[in-house]
């Protein structure tokens, strides 16, 4: 009898599902709005009915389920207790246990958003073929999973891979969303890139086609940078750098294969990679150097990936 | 019958070894010299000559021993591959297999010293209680080792925990031994904290206590500062700010449940973690606060101790 798993991404807005065999195949996929109304209370019986509504169309029963494997973006525990999660609502609990007792699913694992989606380009993207990787995704935020052994590392309490707030500049007098100052996210989160930008452009009279565009965005300024603007190619070289010396300090605590980066400041394609790349090789210590520079390969879908590998191991 | 393991911790001047029961007791201790001539070719033969002596001596056959742990200083693969050790002049080659052929004892493990001496200080040590711990070592470098989930971490290429080598300080000009520039080694090392007390003593004028000491050393500046010395505070403050930074950078990738500090330098006690844990707080995102500093007990022994956990599990 054929065997299934269900991959299940939990975002603020919308629950990302795919239905998985066994032999590791998606098979299909779909999505529901993210209720927050009610403290977010309403989340996981909605997702519960959606299972089980596709269990009936397929004709698949309880016994042919090896598992549920849900991305939850708040910090989880490696027994899946959520400690809090602001975006969904929710406060502590058991999300395992809670999913089990809806579903009558037993075996159910949760993991942190960043993490599961690491996971999912680990399995199906731009970290195939690798056991030790890190991702990085560069989006309205900087955040991070890192896989050792084809494992998530949670963390003692669900914060490893936390590097959006890896301090990058010591000098910075800003203060981050994390209360603190010089944090990566400051300098390479789509916004962070912007802000930089813009404050480039009002130290210096030099002249750039960044100049001319009423909103700016970080796809602007790689695009103006490869067209060879040159304080747009200074903004690229300053990202690089900072990214390059926060992959130089995972490198010195994890040691992985290869770093691949996700996100929407990632479309930006090969120039992100090269210029994060060559920074990171100044910044390095020599056993630690040559280290694979890959861009991630699953876009939204990497959530939904990895939380069915939770399950199929 | 009783069942026994050894625990070896290779050094470049001695070779400590600790004859362990099965119920995780040491039962004796002893040292031998490590014969570094003939390109370190002698050191394993040695090795298990003295494991064969002390079996003799104790009436154990090889039936009997479960295994042998030991730890190499230099980097090691996880199937027990050393990637060059200059300290003892060995190139690449598979220590493990090579000490299962000389002593007939197939069970054999192996690590990098710092990784195993944070393994011991994980089970019998400043880390007793705790699963995911970091290990930092103060000595004549600044080593490291990760421990996550009751293991060592080692990392693609052997290298994970060269926390030494994580960039404190983006504006120094001097260059590290590792060929970069600014890192931890370079402030927090005996040496480094040296090399930092003369720099602030060229830089001003204040009166210091320290400026009547023929040769300096981090044990006279933390005796000075603990008198009030105001020069010796401030070299303390940067010390732990150094730290506490590094700490911050290792929190945001593997958060774990404890710092453990060793070495020469953490012979000052307990000045030395509460300044580290101070800077710490002010340095690391709210979701990472909170860690627990302790220092080593194990001293010298924490390598043998970790290298026997490393077989009895």
């Amino acid at each position: 009898m054929a065997k299934y798993c269900f991959g299940v991404d939990i975002g603020g807005t919308t629950v990302k599902i795919g239905l998985f065999s066994e032999k590791e195949e998606l098979l299909d996929k779909w999505e529901i709005v993210t209720r927050k109304d009610e403290g977010g209370s309403l989340i996981l019986s909605d997702i519960a009915q959606s299972l089980s509504d596709k269990m009936e169309e397929k004709g698949i029963t309880k016994d042919d389920i090896v598992g549920i494997g849900l991305g939850v973006p708040g910090p989880i525990t490696a027994d899946g207790t959520v400690l809090k999660c602001v975006n969904l609502g929710w406060g502590v609990f058991n999300v395992a246990n809670e999913v089990s007792s809806l579903t009558g699913i037993e075996n159910v694992k949760v993991g942190n958003d960043a993490n599961v989606a690491a996971l999912g380009e680990m399995w199906k993207g731009g970290g195939k073929g690798h056991k030790n990787m890190v991702m990085m995704t560069l989006g309205t935020g900087v955040g991070g999973g890192i896989i050792i052994n084809g494992k998530i590392l949670a963390g003692s309490n669900g914060a490893a891979g936390e590097i959006g707030h890896l301090t990058v500049n010591y000098d910075e007098e800003e203060t981050c969303g994390c209360g603190k100052k010089g944090c990566l996210e400051q300098f390479a989160s789509a916004t962070g890139i912007v802000k930089e930008a813009n404050r480039l452009l009002l130290k210096t009279d030099k002249p750039s086609k960044l100049r001319d565009i009423q909103y700016l965005s970080a796809k602007e300024i790689f695009d103006n940078a490869k067209a060879g603007d040159e304080l747009a190619g200074v903004l690229v070289e300053q990202l690089g750098r900072y990214l390059g010396i926060a992959c130089s300090h995972i490198s010195a605590v994890v040691d992985p294969e290869v770093y691949v980066i996700g996100g929407g400041v990632s479309k930006a394609g090969d120039i992100l990679t090269d210029v994060i790349k060559k920074h990171y090789e100044d910044n390095v210590m020599f056993a630690l150097k040559g280290k694979e520079f890959k861009l991630a390969t699953l876009g939204n879908d990497a959530g939904m990936y990895g939380s069915a590998k939770m399950v199929l191991g």
